[in-house]
């Protein structure tokens, strides 16, 4: 079970953010990342479609990898599916947005933290939920920016182009007390740069994956459950549903690690995982 | 359940270092903390006896204040006691040493790391396991410290007697490659400063408080137990089985927060608790 991988789930490539840290936090553990590609972006689907798929995921990565923790890489299937894998589950499941309210809430001094995200972590208020629990001196004003999700995917991180969509989606933040903004689509990171310019240096910027990487150490460490025969750099596996050359190149792009060659999957081994239930 | 205290135990007032970095850290969380002042030092105490006196501060604890989860703010109890009441006790229940080793491996270049320690820890060698677990390629020195202690409680903590006794006792470690080393007891950090000039700039000191605090607050968001009522600066009660004046200058010399008043509780009622049985 020890010397087993970390699963982690994403509809695409954005979740590599939080992968990235996992590695270099636990740099002796194997990894095992699988990107929905083909059925991207999670955002706009209802939570009970985020949920079926969600589960589908987790399945496979149980059954053929063995999986000893899995990682909800993805903020909409953490929004949707999180309360019913942990319960269905026999392995700890971990999401992005209890650890990334939790950095807002240790970041504001104003007790004003805003949240970008997409239209499905949204509509479901996870965020504003987490952080008014653990802090109820805090509001939260949230903003969906699916626009966002696709400079990301399409690798158009600063053009031009890349900088009025940013602006232009993030305006109505700029008239509110907010210090502190979640980044809440593992996508978003990628855009920290001009997100940061947009608004200034007075919002800080938070990225829940390292908060994310801090939960998953601290749960294997108290579960006992950290890989006693780890090599540094060992095997890390990628699957797809979606192009495996697109898939690479963004990863290959984004980590710096050894070259990924990832392996497609099709939706058809998960959607017969659904079939056969849980 | 989510309104209830996060509880403490320790042998003395060194735990008091770990409860200011959760108080820090969940500034909107009730704390409860027990140091057992009338049986110190655990350190030479045998494991069985160590683990009969936690057993019991535990049961009153959780009967008493019905604490939502118990920090073993103690490196001797945790190596004695951990694994036992993580199993009899239906509350998550927090060591230090796990955290603490994670630090020390993230933190050490050359893979030789160092924990200064009671002679209880070390002779359990639980850092060295976890350690070594956490990552093979780590070969770690131990050292018994147990002045330190004694230097710790009597609040002599820069004095050229207190310098003489750590450059003594630290002797050992001059020889070796560490370039980490842990302060594998919650009395060391006090001594911090002093440690750090014996063994020069060369090696890193790690203190396993921070770390525990971050398993903390990641255990409660995983688990949904955040108080979701709380108020900045809530209800902290403090007990010792020792004096109670002692207790109060200590803790009011290490916290920073409103002034501490304890209350006495008697040893006879917690061991009134084992006789019950749990």
């Amino acid at each position: 079970m020890r010397n087993a991988p970390i699963g982690f789930m994403d509809s695409g490539v954005g979740g590599l953010t939080i992968l990235k840290e996992v590695q270099r936090l636990l740099p002796t553990e194997k990894t095992v990342y699988l990107g929905d590609q083909q059925r991207l972006p999670y955002g706009p689907r209802s939570p009970r479609e985020v949920l079926t798929f969600t589960r589908q995921i987790a399945t496979f990565l149980q059954r053929h990898d063995q999986i000893k923790l899995l990682v909800l890489a993805c903020n909409t299937a953490t929004a949707a599916a999180l309360p019913a894998l942990q319960q269905s589950l026999t392995i700890p499941v971990v999401g992005v947005i209890a650890p990334g309210a939790r950095a807002a809430v240790q970041t504001t001094k104003t007790h004003q933290i805003g949240v970008i995200a997409t239209a499905g972590t949204v509509k479901s208020q996870a965020y504003q939920r987490t952080i008014t629990a653990q802090d109820p001196r805090n509001t939260v004003v949230s903003l969906a920016c699916p626009e966002l999700v696709q400079l990301a995917e399409a690798n158009d991180l600063t053009s031009p182009h890349a900088q009025r969509v940013v602006a232009d989606k993030l305006a109505p933040l700029q008239g509110t007390q907010i210090d502190t903004l979640v980044l809440g689509c593992t996508h978003f990171p990628l855009l920290r740069q001009v997100i940061q310019r947009v608004l200034g240096p007075g919002v800080q910027l938070v990225d829940p994956g390292t908060a994310t990487a801090n939960m998953v150490t601290a749960l294997l460490d108290y579960w006992n459950l950290a890989n006693s025969t780890g090599q540094p750099q060992p095997q890390a596996t990628y699957y797809t549903t979606g192009d495996v050359t697109t898939f690479d190149r963004a990863a290959n792009l984004w980590l710096d690690t050894a070259p990924v060659h990832a392996q497609a999957i099709s939706l058809a081994t998960l959607t017969q995982l659904d079939m056969e239930g849980e």
